[in-house]
């Protein structure tokens, strides 16, 4: 078995808290809005090739391998370049894109960490059974090219057959923007990791969400990310004039849509049939003070865990809107579906994470992923777990996105000892 | 007293159907739109001075006389040009201007109508005791310069004093393209008419509604204006991640906003308030499928033609929106309030429209209008009364707006029967 680096130390791994906080910082001035201090980093923008540049540099300075495959992921070891991989790896990481006007800390703390967990057993002579490997997913928000957890996608084969060329939301194809980017759109077939060559996937995230905040704990450990169906539904009712069309002849297509999303609330608050079930967006036509609206086109978000619920809560739903229909006169319709099932977490890399948060001392609870992560596509070809440390406010995809830099690092140390542990590494000494 | 005309006949003045059904074709062709056939024809815009210079000439090629006031509204009589106003005026008509995209009725055919009215006394010797006057104000709608009513508010001396130079949505001032209408903004004082210069003003308009369509009468005689308050609301509520923040923590400014609705259309549907209440339009931020939505601005119609009811209505719906934040725990604010009270028609008027109706074997009903016109301004310093013809499918402000050719021309006859009545027209012979 090959020694993982040239360095030798007899010190056990550690996370270097300033230098990750540096490099946190430095990142989080790449595509950085002065006005709002909002990040914008669409995947594959020029703001996004030049956080990878960053990335990539950090890396090289610090004596790692880069590497980059034809769908643009990076990927950092301590291997010289061109070395063959002679162990399944154990990958870490997360994505350095974000949406727009978005913080400098959803998937680019995730990369960060894992660089410094690479650097950290690099500086740390060891053997280890699994190789501890860093990578940024490209595109997992999807905020210019609609194909979002594309590098994840590719990597784990379910983009095998490209049906068609991906375009942005302009038409343009990803062909040459991804080709910036060091990938080639024509090879995606050579990026696809046989499952056997993933040992495990662990992905360090702020939580985006209140939990952690609220019970003051410092670690989530994720026991699942929760699936997602998205529906777009179209209501029509019939315009008319606001002042002149009496109460008895109306069928308002915003009145009818009103009720849908108190009925889409319900499914999810008093009944209780999934975790979370929200309205975000409605477009209304042609949203006049004057005029009844004819029109509406709304997106219903329901997620849960379970399967199982998942199917329930759509029923119920489906059902209520045929209910509203029934009360207004309105004609509703579900005009496009989307759907995500729900991924488990491997319990034996959560015991993994807890033993670490309970040998640093660190409070931590078990609670599912609210939203979807690179890490749930790599789920199909490898065990995965994610780790999660609190979002201030709970804030998330907003300029003042934000965790405690105390947090970060022992999100950092978490990472590392479970990855110590799971990659199987012994000390030289 | 004067002869109204030069020529003389011995029959009674009838309206030239054809004459003016071919006017009504021909100014529908103005400002309209050849891909939707929608009429855009902004109050000061290009198109609207196209219209103004359309009727003019039709007039002046009828024999009758033309003059334009500092407001722009243009004035046809049959006097010779520079004669004194030896009587006071029955002022007839209604506007020549659009909303962007409307048909080609609203407004034109009331003006159209009254010119014929003219035209008709015109050939006809008479005597009367007031003068038959055509009226087209300007800027009825307010598309684009949002003072709307301005040339009748003019008349009627609600803008004696201007606050300040009105300005159009980019900021443009009304100076230029007024004095391109043959106006003058520094002169709107001499525009002001006395009280007793004006003996009564009727106005034949659409019914933009479906009541008259739905009861098969071709004549509404319009017992009153509805008053109109329109409050502009805002919630807040508190953004999160559609995926992460559980259901318990919420405030969702979206579902806040639609109980808010739909509390409105309880308020004149259910309760019975006032005659109609509507929510047409919501401002969502950020309007995302994936994220909670923290702010919505939503705008309440009220309206009703008895001012107590309104007050009622009003009062009833800022206790529903205070309950609304009580439930939901969302900040809800009325940030904005425009109202204007229900204008009573004429009941003298009234009753000659009815007896027209009677004379011409013609279907009427009284029934309220809901839509603002002209003629509630009017009333600040005349009788009004206004006359409906039915418009197909209810429909108004919309290309497809439309009225069966035969009922446009029964409301001509109407207006002139009830105009010759209430001018005191005797015949010469």
């Amino acid at each position: 078995m090959q020694p993982l680096v040239t360095h030798h130390r007899t010190a056990p791994p550690t996370v270097d808290g300033g230098r990750l906080l540096r490099r946190v910082e430095e990142l989080g001035n790449i595509g950085r809005d002065p006005a709002t201090g909002g990040i914008t980093r669409e995947g594959y923008s020029p703001a996004d090739r030049e956080a990878r540049a960053y990335v990539v540099e950090e890396a090289r300075a610090a004596g790692l391998t880069v590497s980059v495959d034809a769908a643009g992921n990076i990927f950092i070891r301590a291997q010289p370049a061109g070395a063959a991989a002679d162990r399944p790896a154990l990958l870490m990481g997360s994505h350095l894109d974000t949406v727009v006007g978005g913080g400098r800390l959803d998937g680019a703390y995730g990369v960060l960490a894992a660089l410094e967990v690479v650097q950290a057993c690099a500086e740390f002579a060891a053997e280890s059974r699994y190789e501890p490997m860093a990578v940024a997913f490209t595109n997992e928000e999807g905020a210019l090219f609609p194909q979002p957890f594309f590098g994840a996608s590719v990597l784990s084969g379910r983009l095998a057959d490209l049906p068609r060329e991906p375009l942005d939301h302009n038409g343009r194809s990803l062909r040459g923007p991804l080709a910036l980017a060091g990938g080639d759109l024509y090879s995606l077939g050579s990026a696809v990791w046989p499952a056997e060559s993933v040992a495990a996937y662990l992905e360090l995230h702020i939580e985006q969400g209140p939990v952690l905040e609220r019970t003051g704990n410092r670690i989530g450990v994720v026991n699942g990310i929760t699936g997602r169906t998205v529906l777009t539904v179209e209501i029509h009712g019939m315009a008319g004039h606001a002042g002149t069309v009496p109460m008895a002849g109306r069928c308002d297509a915003l009145a009818a849509a009103s009720r849908a999303v108190l009925a889409v609330e319900r499914i999810a608050s008093e009944r209780d049939l999934c975790r979370v079930a929200t309205v975000g967006r409605l477009v209304i036509h042609p949203n006049s003070p004057n005029t009844i609206a004819d029109r509406v086109r709304l997106t219903v978000d329901l997620r849960d865990t379970v399967a199982s619920r998942m199917d329930k809560a759509e029923t119920a739903l489906r059902q209520e809107l045929r209910n509203v229909a029934r009360q207004t006169g309105a004609e509703i319709e579900v005009v496009a579906r989307t759907h995500s099932g729900p991924v488990s977490t491997n319990a034996d890399l959560r015991a993994l994470i807890e033993e670490s948060c309970l040998k640093l001392g660190v409070p931590y609870e078990s609670l599912p992923s609210g939203a979807g992560h690179d890490a749930q596509v790599v789920a199909d070809i490898a065990p995965v777990a994610m780790i999660f440390v609190p979002s201030i406010g709970g804030a998330s995809h907003v300029p003042h996105e934000d965790t405690d830099p105390a947090d970060l690092v022992v999100g950092a140390e978490v990472l590392l000892h479970t990855a110590l542990t799971a990659a199987g590494v012994r000390t030289t000494r």
